[in-house]
């Protein structure tokens, strides 16, 4: 693995800086698609407070999202900054207006088709599968009414990562698994740098599995690593991964005993 | 449970014709918006051919979306009619032109970063999360660029359900998980009813989580048979649940397998 000199630092910055989405000539009056594609992650928002109209039609793309056999098994918890405070006993992330909480939901197939057998696992594909799907709908939908948002899935407690956690604390019925905290208001960012992607030809291939190249991950990881310290100058990204992983330990217990029901002490 | 008496279907079958999405008045006039809410899942395509700028367009969405700790936790393949034919030895679904099969990936991650502890239950949180937010970026790209799509994720053999399959058939790595196909195409449906969609209030509720109401469920249950009536007359709902249940108990064998990388005889 490469080390991240001062040298290698700056000429990835200048690469993260520059980094745009490829949008074909023809295609940029295309107002949609710019919207689709400039699409950021935000996280520092503004005081001016989300219309009404705009919060229901954001909820509503999410309704309107597709799903397996149209089983729609998803369930939002929205909180505005006063009820987040009252659940959480903290300030919604980044001054963010309003926050859904998304979560996969299998409970009401369960309760409405009971002649399924047994299926943990699928179930649970079942329920992440589309609740991402309507998670992304609802993004691009504040997009489309310029409302920016960041989906918080490991930050914080409001993820899969504490998936347990947020279970006990909104009192959620087996068959409900949280999955992110998407969190919305308007932009506050001049400038917000695109994460490093990585090349087309690492994720995308015709009529084959694209085989990764161990040296654009390498390079891919080293912008990553760039990206962290360049907006944390005072933190290890290392120190990051060390902490990840008892993090990651902790997650894995409490997924599974969310998915397959395990109980301590059942 | 309530029949479907011929009274009954016929009321739900109106009802369903004309459901729309609720769109705000005061929001009518935004295009985007109106994409997002009036996508329907299209099974019938035209002959018209996908231009190569639109097909790179709605790839770079699937590269631009958003994931966790912006691990890009996906692979695309992608697929003409003529790949899909050689591949499975079968025509692409309802004469769609394009497809893409949307794997969930964490094998690139594993390799450029491994620090991390077996968490199987983790990782595959990420990749179906991570992907499934790609695809419906895809999705919703096409529909910009008047691009039809349907997402098949447990029909045919192109999707989770099957996830065995498809690992085999396309020689998939550990760490990636089949989660579902896109066809693509233009729409000759001159009519997409919206699948019956659950009330908002079933599924959203401000700062707690919202309780399904039984009355309601039933309802939409009686709505779910009287779109599978209307579109299949001579198939029994029922059988075809019955149907389903064996191929959950092969895909929950199938997936814990290639989750938790249980290989038989190992």
């Amino acid at each position: 693995m490469k080390k991240l000199t001062p040298g290698i630092f700056f000429k990835k910055l200048v690469k993260i800086l520059r980094g745009r989405p490829q949008i074909p000539p023809s295609l940029q009056d295309n107002q949609l698609l710019q919207t689709i594609l400039k699409r950021r992650s935000i996280r520092s928002f503004t005081g001016q407070e989300i219309p009404e109209d705009a919060w229901s039609a954001i909820l509503e793309a999410g309704r309107m999202a597709p799903s397996t056999v149209n089983l729609q098994t998803w369930s939002f918890i929205i909180f505005t900054q006063e009820q987040w405070r009252q659940t959480f006993d903290l300030p919604l992330p980044f001054g963010g207006k309003r926050a859904i909480i998304v979560l996969g939901d299998i409970s009401r197939v369960k309760e409405s088709i009971d002649i399924f057998p047994q299926s943990p696992l699928v179930e649970y594909t079942v329920a992440v599968l589309n609740a991402s799907l309507a998670a992304m709908n609802m993004n691009i939908a504040a997009e489309a009414l310029g409302i920016s948002s960041v989906m918080l899935s490991e930050t914080g407690k409001s993820g899969f990562f504490t998936a347990r956690h947020l279970q006990e604390v909104l009192n959620l019925p087996p068959g409900v698994f949280p999955l992110m905290t998407i969190v919305f208001g308007y932009s506050k960012q001049p400038f917000a740098p695109l994460p490093p992607r990585l090349p087309m030809d690492q994720i995308c291939a015709s009529g084959k599995y694209p085989q990764a190249d161990r040296k654009v991950l390498e390079d891919w990881l080293l912008e990553m690593k760039t990206a962290f310290k360049a907006a944390r100058p005072l933190w290890s990204f290392d120190g990051q991964l060390r902490k990840y992983r008892d993090d990651i330990e902790r997650a894995e217990r409490e997924l599974r005993s969310l998915v397959f029901r395990e109980e301590s002490g059942s």
